[in-house]
């Protein structure tokens, strides 16, 4: 956070902002962080300060909205007018301030943020999702979009909670690319890599047998996502 | 090309701009295109009308400044203050007009595309760019990592002749990757895809032998990108 941007000599750019798709993953399903503005639903969203880095924006925006902070974001597209204002406007004919924003997703590990909101939020499934204002019911298909993409070099393990079984992590990746991965083939894939760590406790409270717990070795993670995970 | 977006009464934005990255291939290198304004170096910039879509601005932007149109473009990353005021300023202290500009690259056929330009321009190989205007070096640089990481899902066939060896659809793939295959490993796997289509044509005037011709099979290529190509 730098306390510059917020000074009141440096103003704020009217033509451009950012929005945040907040992304957790809880009980097998991706979920996004929604606000409550007046009576319509929205994503987090702010303006950017002449002199801050887009990115510091986009961080600083979602701090001052839900208190979330120190997350992994990644700008994943801008959209323009066209997109911002489209046919069905929203109830109230809200329009946005700005006429290009700017996208970030975050993505976090659901058990470990507490948003520090005095608003109303929800965390909502991805497929549940209500209308939101201006364009931002694309902006978290597109943020799905780029995340596939974006899957081989992300730390997508952010997702997870510390410490999860062979079985999470595959549902997490099988949520993201809707598809489904053959277990045993999946875990040999998994254990090719060396940034899994297993750990010698288990996980207890499941239906069936006690699976192991893995955690993750964040140095070598890194350099594995530097030549992208293979799935 | 919208008429509307060139009409008087449609202002430009004033706090964003569009950049073209435009990357050909040829004679196994990537090039890219550079204009000069006065002395300066810089990749095609300009505005965008506040009626009109980020990516319909960027294709009239490349038209207006070198003549080139239907190219695919892929917008990659929006760039902000910070980074476009660089501590080593251009030699005439030139600053932006704009804030915040977002990036586009395209993807040419190098032998196809002759830029119909008043001004100076050149074919830059990747490895030989001048110091450019504003943060354009940084653009150029983060042009290429978006590629390597859209390289499964993007017709970076695009980039080749009509008619091409596999040799040289590999050299493409080696080019942008900056790493190398095995010819052999990496021709049975263009194999494995049904968009490769082999003619009865084969390249003549190479140093040794005088290997088979192929061209894509767009409808094809189209369906294998959306699952991504692997390599």
């Amino acid at each position: 956070m730098k306390t510059k941007s917020t000074q009141p000599s440096d103003s704020a750019l009217r033509e451009v902002s950012v929005d945040c798709v907040m992304i957790g993953f809880h009980a097998d399903e991706l979920k996004v962080l929604i606000l409550k503005w007046n009576d319509n639903w929205s994503l987090p969203k702010g303006q950017i300060f002449r002199s801050e880095k887009i990115s510091d924006a986009a961080s600083r925006v979602l701090k001052e909205t839900t208190g979330i902070h120190d997350v992994y974001l990644q700008q994943f597209h801008a959209f323009g007018a066209t997109n911002r204002y489209p046919n069905n406007k929203s109830k109230d004919n809200t329009e946005p301030e700005s006429i290009i924003s700017i996208g970030f997703y975050a993505l976090v590990d659901f058990e470990k943020v507490t948003p520090n909101l005095t608003g109303a939020y929800q965390w909502c499934k991805i497929s549940e999702i209500p209308d939101l204002l201006f364009d931002h019911n694309d902006m978290i298909e597109l943020a799905l979009v780029a995340l596939r993409k974006d899957l081989r070099y992300l730390p997508i393990a952010k997702l997870l909670p510390q410490k999860f079984t062979l079985r999470e992590m595959q549902k997490l990746y099988e949520t993201i690319l809707n598809r489904t991965f053959d277990r045993r083939n999946f875990h040999k894939l998994l254990m090719s890599y060396d940034f899994l760590v297993k750990l010698p406790e288990k996980k207890i409270g499941t239906a069936n047998k006690s699976p192991h717990l893995y955690q993750i070795d964040l140095e070598k993670y890194e350099t594995a996502l530097q030549d992208g995970i293979s799935y």
